[in-house]
């Protein structure tokens, strides 16, 4: 879908895309990955776009992972066969998913209990198929997952045995690598994912399951990880557009950022040092993500048109429709001339949580500012 | 659009509103203005929904207030003439709101610049259409608009003469009113938003300038003021629906809030005292407005399905799809039962930003739990 426009000449607010930087991220870690040797399975849930999606694999069977039903079919209707969903399977989600997998679809479903074992054999055997499911290991306290430890990895194979649910592998995130921010710490959160997601695969093995997977992820340790032995995946999805949290973890720099905000400067309040543009948090998203970094961004960076970055100008407030850009609190540079009209770009903190906020990108390359097509996104469960 | 289904079997994350809560929200503000003596502009930022504007107007002409163009043309198209678009116009939505002026939709723009007067009255020539201008007051320091006492509010009058744009009056919004907790506080601050709106059309009128209308609103100043004398209308959005912040500044109780969002358990952590739910921001959004506040909710509220509140239960933590469940930090209160594929309702902390995820309402009457209909939401700019 080619269409003639430009970033300034765009209805605002908008989200850009830019396929330059995009493309770079992507090689990044798709090189290090073979470099370190396994296999990168993208997390489509930053994108949520077939047009990403065939940048990575201009193939295009997978492997991904999703985060929602809806992004598999989706993906599934546009030819991907390789999928993890990568949220803890409840009844309704294990019977939709059998239906894809009765389509021909190699969805693989997380789980962490017996209870969740049992319905998902069930609906296997409803459906006429074999359930592949991964255990889900918790290798950080984050979130959920079983330790590897605990009694209840061996009671879920078993429970997976039995109710004809095949073991796909195990599978764990190190939520917490986003907390950090020097390298040592990063290496240091990879290499424990790494050593807990081998553990768990050792242990389930040497109880006679096979456990062909081994799935690792976060885009932090993703960047970080120095050796992946015994890994057999690597999961990431921020990676490819990145965003400020990013930046404040260490893993890029601004000038990596592929997403942004284009903003029309709708009014100004000289005497607070204020700038009002049309983009408030319904198009930037309410994600606070850096204020809990040392550098906190306000709701995101504003460069110019070409993506340069105004000095220590921020999106210091959000109200649903307005944001207001102030020059970041301690520093002395001067608040620039932006009159009522003129447009801006906004580096979001949280590129997944900015991109659901819109229907679609607006495609560029680097700084050239024509806009070459539209990318639908989409959304819901 | 009616199905049959019930919140106990509807697929999860899902919207829900509870038409008797809303009708009742709808009716408490609908009989204070009627005392109070003025016409009630609903904000429909909230719903973005032509159902709930039809619960508002079974008339359907308006007045409402809007947020995005989007809006505009999809109240437009269903019948609605007489809105106010409540954000500072730009060149681009000048000329967008001329072409819905030229197909008969009285629509009032919001400026507070002579530059904006300027490009307003060129894109009405274009359009062959006379604009119609609100100048925005500032009647708190929250966000755009000129203090009354400004030189500029005479000039920007003067400018609109000159450009050929129609004054159809003032327009201001108290939303430092958020911020506050105590009634006195609240009547203070609806009487500072009456006197400064009525102020700046005294002053206007003083120059020669016709000044039809007197537009005030944010949801809690309309429901603590006391008189409104000199104002001819009130503009609230989120009273409709109310929330969290709003529970917190202490306009609503947690009875009265019609939004929740469906969840379903997926996990558990007894260790750490969590149940995992498969709401997370996406789902809820990244609205954090009760932290800022007496009560800190997390990211919402938890109920059962008939919606009554588990003793203080809240999602503690979101991920994009997961949500963690919690007992609030301080109380002895214990972790109720919920095993994986029970389900919870969510109350939101921002009713506005938690709608914006959502597709469409899953509409219910009461505590019954019957889903007699859906209603689609409209989203983008």
């Amino acid at each position: 879908m080619s269409h003639a426009s430009d970033l300034g000449t765009l209805p605002t607010p908008a989200l850009v895309l830019d396929t330059q930087r995009l493309d770079r991220n992507l090689e990044r870690l798709s090189e290090r990955m073979a470099r370190l040797g396994v296999t990168l399975r993208p997390h489509m849930k930053t994108a949520k776009s077939i047009d990403v999606a065939r940048r990575v694999f201009p193939g295009g069977t997978g492997p991904i992972t999703v985060s929602t039903l809806a992004e598999a079919d989706y993906f599934a209707e546009h030819g991907f066969t390789d999928m993890t969903y990568a949220v803890g399977v409840a009844p309704h989600t294990a019977e939709r998913a059998m239906r894809l997998r009765k389509s021909g679809v190699d969805i693989k479903l997380l789980l962490d209990t017996v209870a969740q074992a049992e319905f998902l054999g069930e609906a296997g055997r409803a459906a006429g198929v074999t359930p592949s499911a991964l255990i889900e290991i918790d290798c950080d306290g984050h979130r959920g997952g079983l330790r590897v430890e605990a009694p209840q990895l061996l009671e879920v194979a078993a429970a997976l045995a039995s109710h004809g649910v095949a073991l796909a592998g195990i599978l764990t995130h190190a939520g917490e690598s986003y907390a950090l921010h020097t390298p040592d710490a990063l290496e240091a959160a990879a290499e424990n994912e790494r050593a807990m997601a081998v553990a768990a695969a050792e242990r389930l093995r040497a109880a006679g399951y096979e456990c062909p997977i081994v799935s690792v992820g976060s885009t932090p340790t993703a960047h970080f990880a120095t050796r992946l032995d015994g890994v057999t995946e690597m999961r990431a999805g921020v990676y490819m557009f990145f965003d400020l949290v990013m930046h404040g973890v260490g893993v890029c720099s601004t000038d990596d950022i592929a997403l942004s905000v284009v903003s029309t400067v709708i009014g100004a309040k000289p005497e607070k040092g204020w700038i009002m543009i049309d983009a408030g948090w319904m198009a930037l998203s309410r994600d606070r993500g850096t204020a809990a970094q040392r550098v906190d961004q306000g709701y995101g960076l504003v460069c110019d048109l070409s993506g340069r970055l105004y000095p220590d100008l921020i999106v210091a407030g959000a109200n649903q429709e307005h944001g207001t850009l102030a020059i970041r609190s301690g520093s002395s540079a001067a608040l620039p001339d932006l009159p009522v009209g003129a447009k801006v770009r906004i580096l979001p903190n949280h590129a997944c949580a900015t991109g659901a906020q819109h229907e679609r990108y607006q495609v560029v390359t680097g700084a050239d500012g024509a806009v070459s097509a539209e990318w639908p996104r989409i959304r819901g469960w």
